[in-house]
């Protein structure tokens, strides 16, 4: 592997499952491979699983970890070609990517949606900037389009609390109080449609997601229909894509409760809003994957940091 | 030891304090005992000897260390059970809590009381929040009402300075121009009643500690009658208790001078208002062991994480 | 070597740019040097590559790094001696100096000017506090009047793409919107000095940089007539220094230019405004040696950690 932007970027997403499960089962087996090699973490937004679930699978592989708050620590980007910088930019993505470059083996980003304006948000200017820049490779920690990071560790949860081979997986919308991004959505979307599966997403009308990612599956605007006979239900929060990064509506009959859910496994990116986005009740009992989750993470981005160290 | 919320939770003081002298001679010769432990420190607050002391401990044990300024890099937390999540609050504890457990070993946390309400000051929201809902063993690196590494880290100060074996120790309040918590003086006071030792606690009236803390204590609103023959005179400023939160006043006749400190030696936690607190004399004087005691924070948490790793 | 103030502390500089091109071969081949060292990095300012250049350095010797952003994370420093510390700082650097001695075996500090106060700026209360109240050696991460690592990687790269024994350098000031320090440019003269080379300064006149530090150098108000023939050509914006920190115009005429440069390798410290310091043609042309200066960032800071521990 030599970038890991999407999942496209992955040969065979039931392999890399397959070895991440594997590499769970004792983290620090290649502990060797990642010496003297250093990953370098920008952030140009916050961060909680992400921030410290790569610096643990960095550690597991042997690897240094430097980390940047890109924004508070560092200096204010400009990515326009030819600009006149005499305003409020003090760096061009072209100098800090090729600076960067030279302080690590791999260089992974967060840098989340504006939802201020569609064009911008889907030329990624951060992340691609510093693909197009940097001289080492570049790792998606969650761009304003896609968190394949995350989507990668909702395949392994699935992978291994699956009870038939192709399961019923559902994606619900929730309501939520803040405009938030579309990444999440897009890429666990994204990673569905590389699997075996029944695949049904849910939504109130405007809600829609991008229809280029979302092309080929099924919409449903019935939310209990959806629901029905699920095996996963994955919640989540977005904006309009449409109207774009706007919040049409909070209806609280989207909220996900232990009865919609039924015989369901539970699963959310996390963080959560409790009793917003899913009831205490869901969240607290034994359908809930959200944990786990979380866990794999660490094992998401390992599988990914150790195939880019083998190639480099 | 499984946790190390506060002095209650060490099984003895005076053994404890002789491992961590006995660890100060030779600081890297546990350092296999964290290969391959991960400690995460968590923070609410600003910290300078905290932070760098625990991070000096946990690399001399061989640890590796991961590090979140909570409210500044990752989400804001919700304490309350059964809250709608609708607000200001994105991330709840028991998500926090179980989360961050995936990703390390043992994990501190440090918050500061906020001052503004004792019955949720006493509550200890944050660090009891996570004790519950962690997986991992936590650490108290200053909490709302207790500061056991500092009171660890004084004790071994004095254990190392002492002349006599049951030397007269006095904890006299200083004048301070803004509001500070009780968390050092309570556990100093705490720790002198597991010590044999002559122990006087000295403060104008309204500045009381809380009572359950001080019980059997000797309380001498006289400074000058408190410091007389003292061996050892710890300062430190608290706000009110009864008034919670509130400074009554600022007398400066309380700051410590090397004219009433006499023979004694000089200790505080540090940071001080030089000339506020105590005199410059003092503080540049031989008599004081405020460096010393910042010096032994590295072996009072490294002493901690070491009985915690051995325990786990 | 004891510290790294200023070049001042360099006991030859072309031996010390000859052992970090040796040292550049081969990197990690001094790793067990800095085996349970512990380098911390104090920052009073935001920094990109001196952050994560002086961290890279650090663990090519095998040492552990400690970071502290001071004002965010740490608290308010108090410089007066004597102050009655009844107001907004809440630590004397006596105490922090001495303090953070305890957790490390070489302190790092980057604190900037702040172009208000001449004196206050030359006395360099930061650097030469630490210095004077630290127990352990000092290095300067560019202070108020000095960036000696960044002259350092400067003539690191200059002695790599020198093309003849003496050559022709030229310092030349370029307009900027900010106020900017003089410190980059202070240690570049001063490590030129030390060079076999012949130098001009050119800048319009107002911006004549401390005659203590440029006595006995060459000043052209040409720009054009200094740059003739010159082999090496470095750009950098520096405000008025009699007028102190005063932006007296941003003369666009004197921004660099593919033709102005002619034949001349180009040199910057970064971070650079694209099209008012320098047109992007010169940036992204082959004649910019502004990558390789910030590759020789991690050299420079690599080859003085290397001579403190030596000296340990």
């Amino acid at each position: 592997m030599k970038h890991f932007l999407s999942l496209n970027d992955i040969d065979s997403l039931p392999n890399l499952v397959e070895d991440a499960i594997a590499l769970k089962k004792s983290p620090y087996q290649f502990d060797a491979l990642g010496k003297n090699k250093t990953i370098c973490l920008l952030f140009f937004n916050n961060s909680l699983r992400t921030r410290l679930s790569t610096q643990k699978a960095a550690l597991h592989l042997g690897m240094q970890v430097l980390i940047m708050n890109f924004g508070k620590e560092g200096w204010t980007l400009e990515f326009g070609d030819g600009t006149v910088m005499n305003h409020s930019t003090s760096e061009h993505i072209k100098e800090a990517a090729r600076v960067v470059s030279q302080y690590c083996d791999i260089l992974a980003i967060r840098a989340f949606a504006g939802l201020q304006n569609k064009k911008t948000d889907e030329a990624e200017e951060v992340l691609r900037g510093f693909r197009k820049y940097a001289s080492v490779p570049v790792v998606n920690m969650e761009s304003s389009t896609a968190h394949p990071l995350q989507a990668l560790a909702d395949a392994i949860t699935m992978e291994e609390n699956k009870t038939k081979a192709k399961p019923k997986i559902v994606l619900s919308w929730a309501p939520h109080p803040k405009a938030l991004p579309h990444a999440v959505a897009n890429s666990f979307v994204s990673m569905i449609k590389m699997q075996h599966a029944e695949f049904v997403i849910t939504h109130p009308k405007g809600y829609e997601l991008n229809p280029e990612i979302t092309h080929g599956c099924q919409i449903e605007y019935d939310q209990a229909k959806a629901l029905e006979q699920a095996d996963f239900v994955y919640v989540k929060n977005w904006s309009s894509y449409s109207n774009y990064g706007k919040v049409l509506h909070q209806d609280s009959n989207w909220m996900m409760t232990q009865e919609k859910l039924g015989k369901a496994k539970f699963m959310h990116c996390l963080p959560v809003r409790r009793n917003v986005v899913v009831e205490d009740a869901v969240l607290d009992g034994p359908q809930s994957l959200t944990t786990e989750q979380a866990n794999n993470r660490t094992f998401s981005v390992q599988i990914v940091l150790k195939k880019i160290l083998e190639s480099l």
